[in-house]
């Protein structure tokens, strides 16, 4: 599929509310429980979203359409720890709802069309990229923290279901 | 962590919320995706949780408590194809909420402890398996399944994220 604002407006408003339903009613073992030694918890992964859209992905898409200075600042993906470790995780789950409304209200205040799709920035790593892929690329990122949060979860149970892991594809996943 | 009947039932009792979180508001193109010849979409895995619920999980405890038959009956892992694939999505999510409720009003009416969750069953492809196995294998279950359907949806867009493409290892996973 190329990129489609509409399609990408369906994840990326859905997220929150999609986490809220996954982590808001559980219990510790399951918001805390990581892959081991300098992995992330359930609870690491919302913070970490909350920083990525307080101060990545709309501060990128503005970047690319300014014309003075199209660089983007680094992301630093370990943020979280030093902000958001000690909070509530219904605390931040409420402040993701909010932070991620801000940011689409933002959103779709630009307008996007061929032209400012194929804008570019210039990515600290890999250079040159376009509109299209940060906004694709942010609704990459909110399906890939999904998809961790349930593999770690999973893996709390790695154990308990005996002879079953031969037949589940999720506990044998890297980090 | 060890099987805990709580901690199983917040997983268990909130898929039917993720999922319609996730998937109630998607247009087609990330319903009906999926990652090739002979895979799911996220509409296939919908079906497939149902007819779990239907036909295998309870079914299989049942044996396992009952004193006459205690070998389970295979699962056919395709037959979603065959009784859900024509049926609207939100069909499906009410569906599927519904026949997990009654699942899981069965499984509190179990007397579940100490000597219960040991009792054993008997599995077509590796034999002796634990009440307790079931149950934990269940819930990784549904995590798996959330698992790949984002997995599924993040690789529609495989192509539009662009050179991002090495820093999200959702888009890596195999089948």
């Amino acid at each position: 599929m190329e990129f489609n604002l509409n399609r990408s407006l369906e994840i990326l408003s859905s997220t929150p509310a999609v986490m809220q339903k996954m982590l808001g009613e559980l219990s510790n073992e399951w918001l805390f429980g990581n892959e081991g030694k300098d992995t992330w918890s359930p609870h690491t992964v919302i913070g970490h979203l909350i920083y990525a859209d307080e101060t990545n992905w709309m501060a990128r898409a503005r970047k690319i359409l300014s014309d003075t200075d199209n660089r983007f600042e680094p992301f630093n993906r370990l943020k979280q720890f030093e902000l958001y470790n000690d909070r509530d995780i219904h605390e931040l789950l409420d402040k993701f709802s909010n932070v991620r409304e801000e940011s689409l209200k933002q959103l779709r205040s630009i307008e996007l069309n061929e032209k400012t799709l194929s804008r570019k920035g210039i990515h600290p790593d890999f250079g040159e990229v376009t509109l299209s892929q940060l906004l694709s690329t942010w609704t990459v990122h909110d399906l890939d923290h999904i998809n961790q949060i349930s593999r770690v979860m999973a893996k709390q149970y790695n154990d308990a279901v005996g002879p079953w892991k031969s037949y589940l594809g999720i506990l044998k996943r890297p980090i």
